[in-house]
């Protein structure tokens, strides 16, 4: 328990004991919902998101079809994009980012996976929804230079001020994008 | 001394205590600062900027003169605009933002003069650098409104993921402006 991420050994201690003392009400029917998901959860063999089926519940929705792709870097991070409930189309996970550090190349992410999903549905528009992070925009300029001539729009997320955001509070380097990347009102 | 923001009454009376027993090294020399700013500190009549002169540094420097003005809040966000070092033009501090709840109008702020000075000087683009707030962004539109048929380009900060910034972390709202704003790579 304690090798849970959020979890020390102390934490990881009480956690156990409580489940012990409600052993019928807590421990059976999490001991059964465990064994169920490591039964029946797995990868979807289109986008990489978790399900239950070999097509994940977006993949399978025939509404998603809309011809827009958008890569995310985690599982988690294609849940805040449902979260917001505002893409429409289908995902593809890449499950990690490119790093030369740790060793991680195009081949042990899903982007040759990307790269013939784009050739083969009907994709029009490719969006990068890749974390702002150094690691996450190497990968992002990446995948645009793997699917530049395939004839589809690569774009991604746009940077600036998060909504709620305040200038005192902000970093520099966010100041900067969001004056560069300026609009007219 | 408690009355500052961030100060308790128990913050303040250790602060005072430290004063006191420091006082020929720390306490004189902040009383004669203290005294020095009271007479000396005065806001630009230009931009609302904090300076010691008539003029504020940004509004005296010729350099700065490009024909741009960035309208900010406060003078805390121009500081920040300032630690950015990004923007080189000069500077226009409303020193609020337009809130019906606090009877807040445009006569209270420093709106008149900004549509004044960019009919007396040669200003070719306003950039509103507001919060993200509610209230930031409803005086953005105002001062949009007001600048209309100026012949002045008026542009804002772009809305989107801070740089650093993880899908999994960010609010809602954040994504769906990120995604809305999305753009080629």
């Amino acid at each position: 328990m304690a090798k849970l991420p959020g979890l020390g050994p102390r934490s990881a201690r009480r956690a156990v004991l409580h489940l012990i003392k409600k052993r019928d009400i807590l421990l059976s029917p999490l001991a059964d919902s465990l064994f169920t998901v490591a039964q029946t959860a797995r990868e979807c063999v289109t986008c990489g998101n978790i399900g239950t089926m070999d097509q994940c519940d977006v993949c399978a929705d025939p509404r998603r079809a809309i011809g827009q792709i958008c890569v995310v870097e985690d599982v988690s991070d294609l849940w805040a994009m449902e979260r917001a409930a505002v893409f429409k189309g289908r995902y593809h996970v890449l499950g990690g980012v490119l790093s030369a550090l740790d060793g991680v190349g195009p081949e042990e992410l899903r982007i040759p996976n990307l790269v013939s999903r784009v050739g083969d549905e009907n994709i029009t528009e490719v969006i990068l929804a890749l974390n702002a992070t150094v690691d996450g925009q190497t990968t992002a300029h990446y995948i645009a230079d793997q699917l530049e001539d395939m004839g589809v729009s690569v774009t991604s997320l746009a940077q600036g001020v998060p909504i709620g955001g305040e200038l005192d509070y902000l970093d520099d380097g966010t100041i900067t994008a969001a004056l560069n990347a300026r609009k007219a009102v």
